[in-house]
């Protein structure tokens, strides 16, 4: 037996490994900086309004899942889900106007997990799934195995709709799919009736499905109409991914669904694909399954519009006090958790990236936030979650105006000014800036 | 716009998909074959002892999730897993011999995702994994993004010891890791010091890590000594996989880790590896983490007692009543779940494979078990399930022998006998052959 010596034992990580990343966990578990340990850390980051504990799950919620508690609940569930589950799930779809019944719901564990299946049914390395910019992180699933993510631009200054000259550009003959955010992550966008049909058209046009991240779904500020994608498409078949977390206020309980809206028959192999894929079983526990119908059926109506009006008075309370200071302009969302918030690079010569923007923001005012280019594929913005404590909104959003305050220059003082590169950056260049500051 | 014809929209689904098959909950969920309408079907197939209400979870575990699932329970938590939970696993895996602490856990969504995670995180596609034959359905996980299956066999003449010549030579410049599998599914080997201590040995001088497929620990029956791989191990990295699926009879619970028991840094990469991939969000249901210290602790030892002193009687009841059946080879496990029995196929010439054979014991007598070639990689077999009632395991034999007697033919009646292939056969032969009797 030979001298054991640790560089005999170099074992390196998959490709698959290396190429998913998820900058928002990164960012949250492993970033170093410091935040200023005179002010007490005011955390945007995660889209978790229960951190806080002034949003609440459903009570409703908590007594199914102890009705479901009882002797002999565990048990091997079927691989897409127990059949009264996926028949609650249907009903509670099939509200938003497009039929569908028991056999084309598929649940998982978690809403990541149903676009994580969607993803590897669809396409394969090399092919690509079109996403959105800015967009949650979609390529830590794609990137993994290596399928390409290629990003069509949402547009600030028109409610974040699709820049659809953009979309249909993107398309080539290698494009899969294209991933649709409504009512959208980070942006709070809504799109209307025609907006829809707009994106619909192009899909048909070039036969590819949609893959519809309804997460949000229904997440609207009052006077704002919703429409799911599904219940508009005549001829688009769309995988529609959605689950308890967001608007049930449910984060971490893992329970996911992909409800499938077939056209044409378009979707019998890819339904035979997932079935292949639920072998690996992407299953979400199983008292969760029993008690989803329960969950479904009782939460009461009040308890989504009081989360979505609160979550409105505080968008609408963060948008005015930010909008007055000078250097950042808030786009002001129409629904989901979320705000964009553009930085006027010209005016804040020190910082070279949003990165940077919002490292010194923690760093002097421990504000977090999650800067729109290596967490959203959308440089020159950061995100601002609305769903913490009003309070400590309010708090934020003034530490952030002395914060600008104490950096702003006006342009014409700047002697030998150099525009700062605010357009879409490699997404890999800033992963691997986050990368180094980490490791 | 033109018209649309469904030929228009001809989705294909993924490579990934196309290889991923987990051909245990194909049979199940989509077997064609109609047991005899005249007779009770007796279903000896899933790992679930829970089915026919005869094992029962632990009372403890039901009271930690109730306790857990208070106001306030539901959040994001660290994708590696909650602290709490990950230090009472930590302690209960330190038990076993070899000291890990909290960061050396990983908490996942069921047992296969560790395993899984384990898999993508080592292998490339093209390199490979060695894996027992018979085994589990490894595969199914491998398979999909390319990774590549080795098998080394396991001895049925000796107590189903690793074949360790074999298993030696099937190691090859692409190989990334070894699986072993003890206890073991679906053999019930259980290795003894000795016999680690030589896969230890060899792992080591190939310099690869072992992925030790933890999920039946302990589960011997009186009498038979268990050691951990990891507890033996001097210098071979160790990877193991547990959950609370089997031991703690809560199958569908979806609560699993990952011990990572390094030696001579060898695992510094892959733990990267490991952080990298968990921002896929493969972690379990937050109210099941936050139950896991109290079910760790409070489950008693009695109940593990009691649980595997039933499944021995059943054992011992089966192998007495199969071993006098002509035609018939069971092997004597000393732990886990189930049995495998051989089929001496000279003696039923009618049937070409154990596919075959159990077909049509399915369909002659209503008995539902799994056949060794496309379920485990290991024709001429099938698997018994141990965790039956006893009065059905019984009617189970006594139909198995009325089968067997109806079909038994003596070779020396047998005029032209040729001898039916019983060694390996491929499994993608096996696995097209059940698909075909699928679609």
């Amino acid at each position: 037996m030979p001298n054991i010596i640790s560089a005999d034992w170099k074992l390196e990580m998959s490709t698959f490994a290396r190429q998913t990343v998820n900058p928002h966990r990164l960012m949250v578990e492993t970033s170093k900086v410091v935040p200023n340990p005179k002010k007490k850390v005011l955390t945007l980051q995660l889209g978790d309004p229960t951190i806080f504990k002034n949003f609440q799950h459903p009570p409703e919620a908590i007594d199914a899942i102890k009705n479901a508690l009882v002797k002999d609940s565990f048990s091997y569930y079927p691989t897409n889900g127990i059949k009264e589950a996926r028949e609650a799930v249907a009903d509670y779809v099939s509200k938003n106007g497009d039929q569908v019944n028991a056999d084309d719901i598929i649940l998982t564990s978690g809403g990541s997990s149903s676009l994580e299946l969607c993803f590897y049914v669809l396409a394969n390395p090399g092919e690509n799934i079109l996403i959105p910019t800015p967009s949650f992180n979609y390529r830590t699933w794609l990137h993994g195995p290596g399928i390409i993510s290629k990003t069509y631009k949402l547009d600030p200054t028109k409610n974040w709709c699709v820049d659809l000259k953009d979309l249909e550009s993107k398309i080539d003959n290698k494009t899969r799919a294209i991933l649709v955010n409504n009512v959208g992550n980070p942006c709070g966008n809504v799109f209307t009736k025609e907006h829809i049909l707009d994106i619909l058209e192009i899909a048909e046009r070039y036969r590819l499905p949609i893959i519809s991240d309804d997460i949000y779904e229904h997440f609207v500020f009052p006077g704002v109409e919703y429409y799911s994608v599904a219940s508009l498409s005549k001829n688009v078949p769309i995988l529609s991914c959605s689950g308890l977390t967001k608007r049930f206020i449910m984060p971490g309980i893992r329970m996911g669904w992909i409800s499938i809206h077939d056209r044409h028959d378009a979707l019998k192999e890819i339904r035979k694909g997932f079935t292949q894929m639920l072998g690996r079983n992407f299953g979400p526990n199983c008292t969760v399954q029993k008690a989803l119908p329960e969950i479904l059926q009782n939460v009461p109506q009040t308890f989504f519009d009081e989360t979505v009006k609160k979550v409105q008075l505080h968008a609408m309370t963060a948008f005015k006090l930010l909008k007055n200071i000078k250097g950042l302009i808030p786009i002001e969302p129409r629904g989901a958790f979320y705000m964009m918030i553009k930085i006027e690079f010209e005016n804040f010569p020190k910082f070279k990236s949003d990165l940077e923007f919002v490292e010194a923001l923690t760093e002097e005012e421990s504000v977090k936030a999650f800067p729109g280019g290596p967490c959203f594929d959308f440089a020159g913005y950061f995100r601002f979650v609305l769903t913490v404590p009003l309070d400590m909104l309010i708090e934020a959003c003034q530490r952030i105006q002395e914060f600008c305050e104490r950096h702003y220059m006006n342009i014409n003082e700047i002697e030998n000014f150099e525009p700062v590169q605010t357009q879409e950056i490699s997404i890999q260049n800033q992963i691997n800036k986050i990368e180094i500051a980490i490791y």
